[in-house]
C-alpha cells in the first residue's frame, strides 16, 4: 500500500484553506498580480529566504513574523518591492494592516511575497483599493488561479498536490512555485508557497522544510544569481495532535516529494533551456564536498554550454570537479553520462558514441561523477546553457 | 621623467633570452605549435598555477622546480597533458629530460607549460625528434613567433614590452600570454611567461609576482570555469645585485603595468565578447570584501548578458553585490556607469538616457559599485556574455 499519492489539480484540494487572485493592475492591465492564501484557522508556518544581504521589504517583513500565528499570505507580481528603501517597508506593512482589518485578523499574523521590477514603489493606493474584492473572492476552487496569477516570464504555471496517510487519518498538501527564470523584469525570484493540513508544530515544521529545502529549491541552478525575493513558505493548521514517529515520517517524506517536483518544475522551465539535467556526486569524502562538486558542475557554464550542443565534455566536468574545493584524487575520478563511462579512476575510456548521443539528445539524464574517497552523495537538477538565455536576459530594457 | 616606457614588440626586446617556435605536428600539421624560452644564464623563477586540484602533469613539474635555478620554459599547444595520469607525468619528465641533454643544462633546470586537448598522452616520439630543431633555432629575434607558437583560440597574439631606468641602469621585460578564452579545444587554458633582464633574487621575485598577479590575471574573469594548465612564470637572471628600494619599487611597478597589460588583452580577446568593463568596488568594508563583490558582480551572467544587450541594469549589479557575501548596507551603496550614477544610497536615481546609452554602447567602460562603508577598493576586468560565447562552447566536439 502507497501511502503517498499524487492528486490533480493543485491548491484547490487543501481545502482548509481559501484563496484569491485578481487583476490589480499594478503594473499592467489585465493580468492576475493580485493573490492571497487564508486560513480562517491560524497556522504554523516555516519560511526559507534569500541569503542575499539586499533583500525585499516583504522578505524582512516575513522574516519579523515567520513565527507567529499566520492567517494569511498575501502576494503580488510585477513588483518586487526591492530596492525601495524605508518606504517600501511602510508600504508593505500598511497594505498587511489593511488586509488584517478587512479580515479581522491581526496584522502580523499575515505574510507577504512580492517579484517583479525592483526600485519602484509599489501602487499602494491602487493595491489597498483591490483588497476588498481581493477578500470577497475567497474560496477554496480559487487555488487554481494562484499558479499563474505569481508567473512572471515562466511560460507554464507549476502546481502540485498530494495526498498522504498517517496514523491520524489522510491528509492533503498542495504546493504553487514560479521559476528561478531569471529574468525579466529584472532578476530571477524564486517564490514557493506549499499548504497542508496535517498539523505539525511550528519548530519541527521548520526543521522539515529546511531538510527538504535544502535537497530541493537549494539543489537547482540556473545561472547561479540569488534574487533579493527569493521566498517558500509553507502553513499547517495550529492544532495540537500528537504524531507517531512514522507518522512525522510519512509526512517528511510527502514534503520532499512536493518540493523536489515544485523544484524539477522550476528547472523545467528554465529561460532558454532544452535540457534538465541530473548532476549525482557519489563517493564524496564528505557531505560538504558532495555538494560543493556538485554545484560547482551544475554551474559551469562551460558544462551548460556542452549540455546544449550535445557534446559529451567529461573534461569539462572534471575540471569543475577539480576547482570546486571538494577533495579529489585524480587516480579515483569517475564519470558516467547516465550508465555509460567515459572517464575510469583518471583516465578516459572508450564508449559507443551512437548509444552515447542517444543519451545526450535526451530532454532528461543523470552526469554521475565519482569520487571514489567516502559515502557521500549529492544531486543537483541543473539547466543548459542556450543562445536563448542570452537572448532573453541581454534584450530585456530596464 | 616617466621611468617606465612601452616599446613595440615583445619578448626580443629581452636580449637575454633566446627563443624558438617550430611547428612539431602535436595535433595539427602547419601551426606552431612548440616553443622555448631559453637563458644561457641561471635565472631565479617565480610562478602561479591553477589551483584546480585536477592539474596537469606539466603544472606538477613546474611546482616541483620553481625554486631551482632555471634555464628554460619548453611549451606546446593542441594538447594540454591534463587527465594523462602517471605515464602523463613521465613524458613531460621525458621531454625535459632531453631537452636537458641538447642544451647541457640539468633536466630539473627546465619547466613546463602545455594547453590543448585534455586525456590525450603527448606524442612524445614526436616531440623528442622536434627538440634538435628547436634548440638549433634559437635566437633573440625569434621571441616574435612565441606569442603565435601559443594560441588555441586566441583571434590575436598577446605580447608587451616596456624599459625600466633604477639606480643601476636601465632595463626591459617582455610578457606574452594566451586567453582565458575558455574554449577549444577542451576548456580555458590561460599561460602567461614574463622574462626580464633586471635580477630579483627568487623569494622576492615571488612575492612580487604574486602581488602583481593577484590585481591582474587574478581579477579577471571571462566564465568563472578554472582550467587545469592554468601557469604564469616570470624569470630574471640569477645575479647578485643590490637593489634600492626605490629600484624595487620601479620594478614592481613596471611588472604590475606588465600583468595589467597582458591581462587587459586576455579579456579584450574573451570568447564572443564585444565589451571589456572594468568592474570597481570602493569604499568596501575592507579588502576581502572588495574583491568578494567585484568578483560576484564580474562573474554574474545576468550583469554579463546585460552588458552584452546594453541595458544599464543596476539591480542586477545591487543583487549580484548582495549576495556576494561582502558587508553591506542597502542605504549605503552607490552605483554609477562611468560617472554617471543611477543608484544612490540605496534608491534608484534620474538619469540622462542619452548620456548613459553613449557609454554602454562604448566598448570599455567602468562600473563603479561604492559599498559606502570602508576604505578598500578592488577592480575585476571582465567581457559581455553574447550568443557567439554559447555558440563557440556550444558547438564545440569532444
Amino acid at each position: 500500500m502507497n501511502a503517498i499519492k499524487e492528486l490533480s489539480g493543485g491548491l484547490e484540494n487543501v481545502a482548509l484553506f481559501k484563496y484569491s487572485a485578481i487583476e490589480c493592475g499594478i503594473r499592467y492591465q489585465n493580468r492576475l498580480d493580485l493573490s492571497l492564501i487564508y486560513s480562517h484557522e491560524p497556522c504554523w508556518a516555516a519560511g526559507a529566504f534569500t541569503t542575499n544581504k539586499l533583500c525585499a521589504a516583504p522578505v524582512i517583513l516575513c522574516r519579523e513574523r515567520i513565527k507567529n500565528p499566520i492567517h494569511a499570505i498575501l502576494i503580488n507580481a510585477t513588483n518586487a518591492n526591492a530596492a525601495t528603501g524605508q518606504q517600501g517597508l511602510e508600504n508593505a506593512r500598511l497594505l498587511t494592516k489593511e488586509l488584517g482589518k478587512l479580515l479581522s485578523i491581526p496584522e502580523d499574523s499575515i505574510l507577504m511575497a512580492s517579484t517583479g521590477i525592483i526600485g519602484v514603489q509599489l501602487p499602494v493606493e491602487k493595491m489597498k483599493n483591490g483588497l476588498p474584492v481581493l477578500v470577497k473572492n475567497l474560496t477554496s476552487q480559487a487555488g487554481a488561479l494562484l499558479p499563474k496569477a505569481i508567473m512572471t516570464t515562466d511560460t507554464f504555471p507549476k502546481q502540485y498536490a498530494i495526498s498522504f496517510n498517517t496514523s491520524t487519518g489522510t491528509y492533503t498538501m498542495a504546493g504553487i512555485a514560479k521559476g528561478a527564470g531569471m529574468i525579466a523584469p529584472n532578476m530571477a525570484t524564486l517564490l514557493c508557497f506549499v499548504v497542508t493540513d496535517f498539523p505539525v508544530q511550528q519548530s519541527v515544521l521548520q526543521k522539515l522544510f529546511y531538510e527538504s529545502v535544502n535537497v530541493s529549491l537549494n539543489a537547482i541552478t540556473i545561472d547561479g544569481d540569488m534574487s533579493t525575493n527569493d521566498t517558500a513558505i509553507i502553513l499547517s493548521p495550529a492544532r495540537n495532535l500528537s504524531h507517531t514517529e512514522d507518522d512525522i515520517a510519512i509526512f517528511s517524506k510527502a514534503l520532499h516529494i512536493m518540493m523536489k517536483k515544485l523544484a524539477y518544475l522550476i528547472v523545467s522551465d528554465a529561460e532558454g533551456a532544452t535540457k534538465c539535467v541530473t548532476v549525482k556526486v557519489v563517493h564524496a569524502a564528505n557531505d560538504a564536498d558532495a555538494k560543493k562538486a556538485a554545484k560547482a558542475i551544475a554551474e559551469s557554464l562551460l558544462v551548460k554550454t556542452a549540455m546544449f550542443g550535445n557534446d559529451p565534455n567529461w573534461g569539462r566536468i572534471a575540471c569543475a570537479a577539480g576547482y570546486s574545493g571538494a577533495e579529489l584524487q585524480e587516480e579515483k575520478l569517475s564519470i558516467y553520462f547516465d550508465d555509460i563511462p567515459l572517464f575510469k579512476n583518471g583516465l578516459p575510456v572508450e564508449y559507443d558514441k551512437e548509444l552515447l548521443l542517444n543519451i545526450l539528445k535526451k530532454r532528461e539524464y543523470t552526469i554521475t561523477v565519482d569520487f571514489g574517497l567516502g559515502n557521500s552523495q549529492f544531486e543537483f537538477l541543473t539547466s543548459d546553457l542556450s543562445y536563448d538565455y542570452v537572448k532573453i536576459n541581454a534584450e530585456y530594457s530596464t
